[in-house]
C-alpha cells in the first residue's frame, strides 16, 4: 500500500497512547445526570459518596471499623496525600527506580518534605531482598533519613503485576523491617483482573497499610479512592482538605464510584482493557516481533522497526518508549475500558500487512 | 401553624446552606455528554479546554500575550497554587482577618510554607490604609517575614463587593509598596454581576496580578480557571501537577468552562442567584429584621429571633453565623445558579407567617 | 551641659538594646580553652554535653527517663524544632499576637508547614480564656487546621513573667483541650531568678510538654537546651538534623552548658540583669517616669519624652519601642549579665541630670 | 606483641575518625577571648564578620559587588540554606550518587521542598557527560521536576579533588543547559591545598554560582562562610533567619573566620592535614597494601586484612568504609589540622610492625 495514499487530514489517527484520552464510561455519565438536582451534603459527606464506600468496602471484604475511604481527584494527589500522612518530617519512602513518584510527580512527594530513597526494581517490581539491602544502607542514623514506607504500584510502570505470594512476602519483609506499605492502585483494576493474577481485592487490605483505587484509568471522568487502614485514618481528612483534594461537590466521584462498584462494572472494564492488549500482544507474537515485557495488562511494550513504526503512525498514536542502539525501538500500546475491537482489528490488520511488505 | 403538624420525615428541607449543594447546570452536564466519546490530549492540552480558554480571554479583552489560564479542580488548590507560584520561601501574604484563607483552608497555605498577615478588615474588605500600617509594622527585616502578596476575595466572604475605585486605590497602594495583588473570586460571577457593581472582567486584568474564576459555586461540577498575568506566567502548569491538581482527563474543566463562558451562561446564573437573595433580603427588611451586611451578591446575612429560626429550620437548611448577646442570631441565607424560585416564595412566605404569629 | 559638648566619635555609647551585645561569661570561655584539645565525640555525643545534660536534669529533679535534653545554636532553630517536632502537617500553633513566633522568626514556622493562631494576650501572657475561646472558633474541622500546642514565652517578649498560679490553670486548660503545652526560654534564666517568681525548674517539666533554656542571653556564645518530655521524645534528634541544628562540634554548646548548670552560675547571671534593670525602673520611677510595664525581669519599658530621648541617646544605646501620640516614646532598655553595675550608675545619673534641666 | 598486652583502658585511642573531633585551633580561641569584652551589633552586623568578609574576599579577587558573604553553623545548614535559596518550588537539585546530600543530611534538602535527582558519580565527581545524560532523561515536563542546580563537593565524600579543566567543562556544561552550580566546600580547604589543585579560590568565583567555604573541618569550633555571586544574593539573609542559621552572636564565626583568613593560617592548616594523609598513605603504600582511592587530601581510603583492623582498632579509631567480600574492608583514616605527627608515626610503625607479623 503506497504511502501517498494515506492522507492524515482524512484518516484520523486512533490513540493508544494512554487510557485516560476519553470521557467516562456511559453509564457513569448517566448515574451523574440522574443524581445532578438533588440537594447534598458537601465534602464528600453526600449519599451517593457514603453508597459508594460501602459498594467499595463490600468488595474488599472489610468493615467500616477496619478501613476508611477517601476520594481524590487525582493520581498526583492520592500519592502525596497517601505519603505525607504516613511520615513524620525525617522519615522516607522506599521506590523501585522506575516507580511514577520518582519521575513523573514533578517533585510533589518531596513537596511535602520527605525524601524518596531508590531501590533496584526487577521488571518494575520491589523485591524483599533489594529492599532489605537498601534498608541496611541507610540506617546511619540520624544522619540518614529514615526508611518508613515502601511504595509500590501494582500495575507497575511497566506493566507487569504482583503474585499473591510476592505481596505476601514483601509484606512480611515490611513489618519485619519496621516499614508501612503503600500500593498506588492508577492500575489496580487491569492488575487484579489479568488471567495471571491471583491477588484479590481483600489481600490489599490484608498486604497492605493504605492503597488507592483508581477511577480515572478505569472508565472515571477523574477520581480515585484511597483506602487507609484503621492504624493510619485518624483526621485523614485533613490531608485532603490542606492540599486541595477534598472536593465541595465530592458526590461526582461519590456517583461515578458508587456505578463502578455496585456490580462489578469496574472489573469489567478491567477485562476489556486487558483483553484488547492480549490481542495487540498476540498479534505480534505472532508475527514474529519481540516482546520487550509480558504483557500482564492493559500495556504492550514491543520492539518493532523503524519504518513499520512509521507506517503505524500515520493511522495510530502512541509512546515511543526507548530507541535501541540498531535502530529499533520499544514501543508502548496502551489499552483502555474504552479501546474499541474494531480499532485493534485494523491495527492488527496493519501490522500484519506491513510486516510481510 | 402548630409545629406539631410537621414532620421532617416528610418535608425534606431545602438547603440554602451553600452554593455547591447541587451538581452542574444541565447545559454543562450535556456538554460533557456530547464530548465524551472523543479521544482528547491529556492534562488540559484538550480542544475543550483551549476552547474554554479562548472565550474567557476574549470576555477578559485580553490576548493570549498577556494571560495565562489554568483549570484546577478546588478552591483550596487554586488559592494555594497562586500563592505558592508568587512567593520565594520568605515572602508572606497579606489578607484581612474575615480571609477565606484564614481559618477555611486548614493550613493549607502554611503547608507551602509561607506565612499570612492579618490586616484588619473593613466589611470584609482589604482596604490602603490597613494595608499599608501593617505592611510597616512588618519591616523589622530579616527578622519579619517579607510582605509580598495580598489577597483578596470577590466577593467577600461577608459577601460585600469591591468596586471599581476601591479595587484601582487598592491596586495603586500595592504597586507603591511592591506587592502583588491575588484577587479569591470563588464568587468573582455574582460579585461582577452585582446591581451595584461597576468592575469589569478586563479591570480584573488591569488591577491584579493574578486572580481566579469561580465555577465550582456557578454552575460546575468542579473547576476553577486561574488567570496569571504573563510576568507570573513562566512555568505555572509544574506548580499545578506538584499540587494534584492537573487532571489526567482536564477535559472534564474544559467542556464546562467552555459552555459557562461560550454564551454569557456564567453570568446569567450569576444574576440568578443574585435575584433569588434580593427578594430573600428585601423580604426580611419589608418586615422589619436587620440585615446585618447589605444583600450585594447571593448571601443574605439577618438578624432573626431564636424561635423563628426553629420554624424556619423546619423546612429550609441555613448556617447560624454567630450568636448574639441578646439571644438572637445572624443567620446566614446562600442562594446559588440552581436555587428554585418557587423555593423562595415559600421561604418568603414562611418567614412572613411566622412574623405575623 | 551643653550638647555641643558631646563628641559621639569620643564618647563611645554603652549598649542596652539587648541581651548578646557580649561575648560569653569569662568562665564559659575559659573551659572551652580547657577542654579544646581533648578528642571528642560528634554530634552531641561528646561527654560534656553529656554532663551538662546530667547538670540540667539535676536541676530540673528530673531523671533520665523523663525528659531528653538537646542543644542547638540559635532560638528560632528551637522554636522551629519543638514546633515541627510536636505537630501533625494539619495542626497548627497557638500564640498571643505579641509572641517572638509571629513577627521576630521571618516565617520560620510557617516554612515547616504549620500555621499559627493568634490569641489575644494580657500583658503578654496566654490567658485560659482566651485560649478556649479561639480554639472553639477553630473547630470547623477539617476546613480550620487543628489547633495543637501553645506557644508561650517566659519571661515573655514585654518582660513579664508567668506565677505558679498562671501556669498551673494554664497547663490546666491544654491538657483538657487536648492541646500540648511549649515554653519558649531564651530569657527563662531572668524569669525564674526574679523577685517576684514562683516558678521551680520542676515546674517547667510538670506543666508543659516542651521547653527550652537560653544560653545566648545568659552568658553563652551561642546555645539552647531543648527540654522534651519523653512521650515528644522519639526520634527528636533527627530534627535537628534536618534542620541544621546538629553541630559537628557539639562540644561546643556542651562544655558551655556545663559551666553554666555546674554550680547555679546560670542563675547568678539572671539575678545580676535583673538587679540592674532594678536599679534603671526604680531610678526612673523616683524621677516619675511611667513605666509602660513592670519591670519583671531585665526589660524595662519606660515612657520618656523625646528631649530626653536624644539626650541619652549621645550617650547610650537603646530601642525605641513605640511612638505615642503626644509625642513622647516608650523606649525599652535591656540589661544582661555583662551589664556594668558603672554605666548603669553613669546611666542613671544622666537621666536624673537631664530630667532635673 | 601479644594481644593480652593490651588494655584499652590505659592505651587511649587516638581518633581518626574525623576532621571535627578537635575543638578549635589555638590562635582563633584567642581571638574569641581578646574580642569578648567589647560589645557588637548583632546577626552578622558586627565588625568581626565584617573583616572576615573583606579578608575573605581578598583571598577571592573579589568585590563586594560580586559576592555576599554569609556565616552559617553547620554543614547542613549551609547545604539546605544554599539549595533552597537558588529554586523555585518544582526546581530539583542534581547531586552524584555518592552525594553528602543523598544520604547524609537526614532529608534536609527534601524537607525544603526540593528533589534531588542521581547522576552516576566517577570517583566521586559530577562529570558532564553523565549530566547531560539525567538532565535528558528528565524532561518529561511538567510531570519531571525542572533539573536547575547542580551540587557538587570539593573534595569529594571520597576524598578525590575537580581539576580546573574539569570544573571548567562542568561550569560551561552547566551554563550551557540552564544549571546553576554549587559547590559544597566543608573540605575546600584541603581540596585547593592538595599538592595535585590547581584551583585558586577565584576560580570558584568564576566557575561557580555559589559556594560555601568550610570552617568547622578546619579548624574552628563551628562555621561555615556561604559566598553567593550576586545574582543569587538579594534577600539571602532572609533564608538564614528562616532556617535558624542567623545566630544572634554571630561575632564568634566572624571573629574564627577572621583569624583563618587574615594571614593564611586556613591554608596552613589545610595543608597539615593533607601532609599527615599523605604520610599514612605513603606508609600504606611502601608495605604493600592497595588504595581503594588516591589520596588526595585529608582521607586515606586503604584495603585491609581485618586481623590488622582488628590489632589497629586497639589503639586507634577510624571506620570501616565496606566490608569486601574476601572478607578484608576498606577502611578510612581521617587527618585534620590537629592530627599529631606523633601519632602519624605510631600508626604507621604499628601498621608496618603487625605487617610484617
Amino acid at each position: 500500500m503506497p504511502s501517498s495514499c494515506i492522507d492524515t487530514e482524512l484518516v484520523p489517527q486512533y490513540s493508544f497512547l494512554d487510557d485516560y484520552s476519553e470521557g467516562a464510561h456511559p453509564q457513569l455519565l448517566e448515574a451523574l445526570l440522574h443524581t445532578n438536582a438533588t440537594q447534598q451534603m458537601s465534602y464528600g459527606n453526600d449519599e451517593f459518596c457514603n453508597e459508594a464506600r460501602q459498594y467499595i468496602r463490600s468488595q474488599l471484604c472489610a468493615s467500616d471499623d477496619e478501613v476508611s475511604i477517601h476520594f481524590v481527584p487525582s493520581g498526583t494527589s492520592a500519592n502525596l496525600i497517601c505519603i505525607a500522612s504516613c511520615l513524620r518530617p525525617y522519615e522516607a519512602v522506599l521506590t523501585v527506580d522506575s516507580g511514577h513518584i520518582v519521575c513523573k510527580e514533578a517533585g510533589a512527594i518531596e513537596a511535602t518534605g520527605h525524601k524518596t530513597i531508590l531501590v533496584p526494581g526487577v521488571r518494575g517490581k520491589m523485591v524483599p531482598a533489594n529492599l532489605e539491602r537498601v534498608v541496611r544502607q541507610n540506617q546511619f542514623f540520624p544522619h540518614s533519613a529514615k526508611p518508613r514506607l515502601v511504595y509500590i504500584s501494582n500495575a507497575t510502570e511497566l506493566g507487569t503485576i504482583y503474585s499473591k505470594q510476592e505481596l505476601v512476602e514483601l509484606s512480611a519483609t515490611c513489618r519485619q523491617l519496621g516499614l508501612l506499605l503503600l500500593m498506588d492502585g492508577a492500575r489496580i483494576g487491569v492488575a487484579l483482573s489479568a488471567p495471571s493474577s491471583d491477588v484479590t481485592m481483600r489481600d490489599l487490605v490484608d498486604l497492605t497499610d493504605i492503597f488507592w483505587i483508581g477511577g480515572t484509568k478505569m472508565g472515571a471522568l477523574l477520581g480515585e479512592a484511597i483506602v487507609v487502614r484503621s492504624h493510619l485514618a485518624e483526621d485523614f481528612v485533613f490531608h485532603l482538605k490542606q492540599h486541595g483534594a477534598l472536593l465541595a461537590k465530592g458526590r461526582v466521584m461519590g456517583v461515578q464510584f458508587r456505578e463502578l462498584f455496585r456490580d462489578n462494572l469496574f472489573f469489567q472494564l478491567a477485562r476489556h482493557a486487558n483483553e484488547m492488549a492480549q490481542r495487540i500482544s498476540a498479534n505480534f507474537e505472532k508475527l514474529g516481533y519481540e516482546l520487550a515485557a509480558t504483557t500482564d495488562t492493559n500495556q504492550v511494550f514491543v520492539v518493532l522497526p523503524e519504518p513499520l513504526i512509521h507506517r503505524l503512525e500515520e493511522r495510530f498514536r502512541f509512546y515511543i518508549w526507548e530507541r535501541l542502539e540498531d535502530g529499533s525501538c520499544v514501543v508502548r500500546i496502551v489499552t483502555s475500558w474504552a479501546t474499541e475491537g474494531l480499532q485493534v482489528d485494523k491495527f492488527n490488520g496493519w501490522v500484519e500487512q506491513w510486516t510481510r511488505v
